[in-house]
């Protein structure tokens, strides 16, 4: 046992926790490079979460793009899983950072994974295209090849309550006024509206854009990775997250269940019976 | 700005996570200084929490009523928030850990800390005894107390869905026993049984004990702290969260929200409205 | 048992769930009675997270003061408990909603709850004040009151690593400037400022207004009742972990531990035993 | 719109929840029949978490197996991203239930995730021998395509800190002895050994099972599916989490994190730089 050279041992330490985000000295915070104090008033949120996620900031008319989709998301009401369950925590002696953290984890591969993978979707379908691939048959081979490894649902279309989703048309209406302005290319609102039209073809009925295939349009286009339109959209849903913890918290109640009281569930297991003899 | 004296950083960093629990080095694991390969095979699960917490090993009778607590507190239906968190949860498409996790974290004040609040309250009574009080007035003056910081709800007593609480006698009679047997005191039943009389003195009927009023007395009586209660009270309660979470899965669903969807939830805020011009 | 009264089981159902937040039909989004699509593209993140929690529409200096205020406190690099576990997490094999969520979940009262803390301070002395007190002799109750209850680190003021917090400057400045224009009082950055004066003279040293003193100062001229404060800091806080965990996401890893392998906790508890028999 | 046939409203809320884990109802809770006043004191905390999680009790033989199993894993020391959360969770002033959430919440893929791996890969190897292979080609075959599909980390063998896992002989032994008993078949037993030689054929050094393939071995001998070997490991893992978040909340702190203040972690983004002009 030799012992271990002792000057690398304070190295070892802040490196193990290396960040380029930010810079922390005493008195001194900087972001990507940006003291904080030239910060303040100057950066929107919105552009802040972007240089945070990103590394650089955006330009004026992306941050707006950015900002417009993080406020489409806010919310689907209790009957969503998260609000839910951020308003049945509140009920159980917690705090709302608690509420939110119990009910932002839900978030996952089918609540809040959808434009994570609708963002997968249009990038496979640009990768094909880019090697050659017609539009269209780009488009059906990325289906097909989506639908062989994860079923029939296809993330960003459809919806099983609304029959259309009325976030959709006004998110790509924003894009479409960017990519004319040059903001951004457009080319993930196009892909979107073949995939749209190639599911029309496939079953005979439309199954229009939802809310995460318009929002997963705008992070393509704005070039974040997939799974940063998870983590966005966590960020984005918080914000209904906190509202209806907050309004719980004004209703009063405690241990809120799903249902009231009275209503008790259906048991379907083995009827009474005695514990065995030891 | 004088360099940070090197020799101390490993030192720093080690000390930084210190625990009397575990003593780890490669090939070597050893529990408040027992091997563990000794302990496997010897040494039960509830013999191992109270290692744990504790410090050191329980006789195997104190190990077999704290096995006892444990498993009488493991479920208590969907209709408890907890319960309905880990089921909805494992439909969000997140793993078994994740909807134990958002289950597990809402057992707080009002929906798990009962247990803890009642040790508390059993504590605050012995210590009035031993400062002189008679038993009667040390009750009477802890529960007047309590009721003044914290409410008419008594930690332990009354039960808002069963009348009786089926499983607070047989929990009674389980320290009874260990008392006739010497294993323990048997005060903190009898301050229990107390404060159940005072309840009804007072109310004009019964309060009676329920589940966390009969558990605060075994952990009581088995000297544990008032926050274990809470905790242990966790790790039973994981149990039926894990079982839901598990039933869930194998009824699928997808996104299950707290009530079927052709139920929309009323809403009562203000009517359709225009958006104000910018 | 005679029968419940059917007709009311759908209506009961709806009601547990009630809520003046979001309007939903099949087709229909609107929150506080503003349908989604009108939404879209004219109203902000900052305002929509503020028609959220406040139930109307703020005005746009309103609006950017919260998104200000919202953008100050992303992050405080990887010492923070809350980003540590976000980094953490990420390489444990589960989603970014789920490190996101046992990173928000530490924002409690230590750690994410001072800006609550300080709101309701600055409230004390304001009712101190209304109710006729002079301005200094309400802040030195205040603080006073304070102290007793909760010790004496005061919340929103001194800093444990920076001597003076480089966020609290800029942020007291915007406050100035929206009160020289009319969009709020001044009232609460004119008491912050009294109590970091009634600190020092108690102390003899100066206690700077710090990130939570000056957020605070925000929060309460917007109007936002002090468990707000917390919420809104629990949605700032939740970019910085969204974009660490990103990074470390990309840095790679596998149950990244607090310091690397090789430092061994120190272990401080019983020297190796034999297991006693049973 | 037709109304909605009223009399199923509540039957639909009923079935909506519907369990066949518990029965409740005033004055009862029956667990998979058992009524709970009939099992305190007779059936063991181990007893009932099989009961739980299968639907029936297991004989006395097979719940000491599972007791053994779920004692063997609970701490693996603060390096451990789980047990280090849990520490950090308790100093920023949330409550036990909240430390505990966010740690098991980590208890991912990669963290926690092994012995349900491994339970997989016996249940392949099973599938491939009763499909008419050898035993060894049995294991080469699951090992190539296990290796193919998830990379060249086997779960449940190696180990990146013990040479030598001192749990996984004892946890062997008992289960060997449970086979000469008849408690167990043996066979996944066999299997992992069989495993074990295959991969020191392969490396040309052994890589000797782990705490993860021995608690698999024991899991799939007595016939628990492979995802309850992941959330049983969350039950035993939650209580060195406990342990740990309560020996950190007597050894004081605020807001700890994960290396002492002095060490600030490597910054290695951009050199400070001027906020661009808007």
């Amino acid at each position: 046992m030799t012992e271990k050279p002792k000057p690398d041992a304070e190295q070892a330490m802040r490196d193990w926790w290396r960040t380029s985000i930010i810079e922390m000295k005493p008195g001194v915070i900087r972001y990507r490079g940006y003291p904080i104090e030239d910060m303040i008033g100057r950066v929107s949120f919105a552009q802040m979460i972007w240089l945070m996620t990103r590394g650089e900031l955006p330009e004026p008319r992306e941050a707006a793009l950015l900002d417009a989709v993080l406020m489409s998301a806010v919310d689907h009401g209790p009957q969503a899983p998260s609000i839910a369950i951020s308003r049945m925590a509140t009920t159980c002696g917690v705090g709302l950072n608690n509420a939110m953290a119990s009910a932002i984890n839900v978030l996952g591969d089918v609540h809040g994974g959808a434009g994570e993978q609708a963002v997968e979707l249009y990038h496979d379908v640009t990768k094909r295209i880019d090697a050659g691939s017609g539009e269209e048959s780009a488009v059906d081979a990325a289906l097909a090849d989506f639908t062989a490894q994860h079923g029939k649902i296809i993330p960003g279309f459809g919806h099983r309550f609304h029959p259309i989703d009325p976030r959709a048309k006004p998110l790509l209406e924003l894009v479409d006024r960017a990519a004319a302005d040059g903001v951004v290319s457009g080319r993930f609102a196009r892909i979107a509206r073949l995939i749209e039209a190639a599911l029309e073809k496939q079953k005979g009925r439309r199954i229009p854009m939802n809310i995460d295939g318009a929002t997963a349009v705008i992070y393509a286009e704005l070039g974040f990775p997939a799974p940063l339109a998870r983590g966005l959209f966590c960020i984005s849903r918080s914000v209904g997250i906190l509202a209806h913890a907050w309004e719980q918290m004004q209703q009063g109640g405690r241990n809120k269940g799903p249902i009231p009281r009275q209503y008790i569930p259906t048991y379907d297991g083995p009827p009474q019976r005695p514990v065995p003899a030891a």
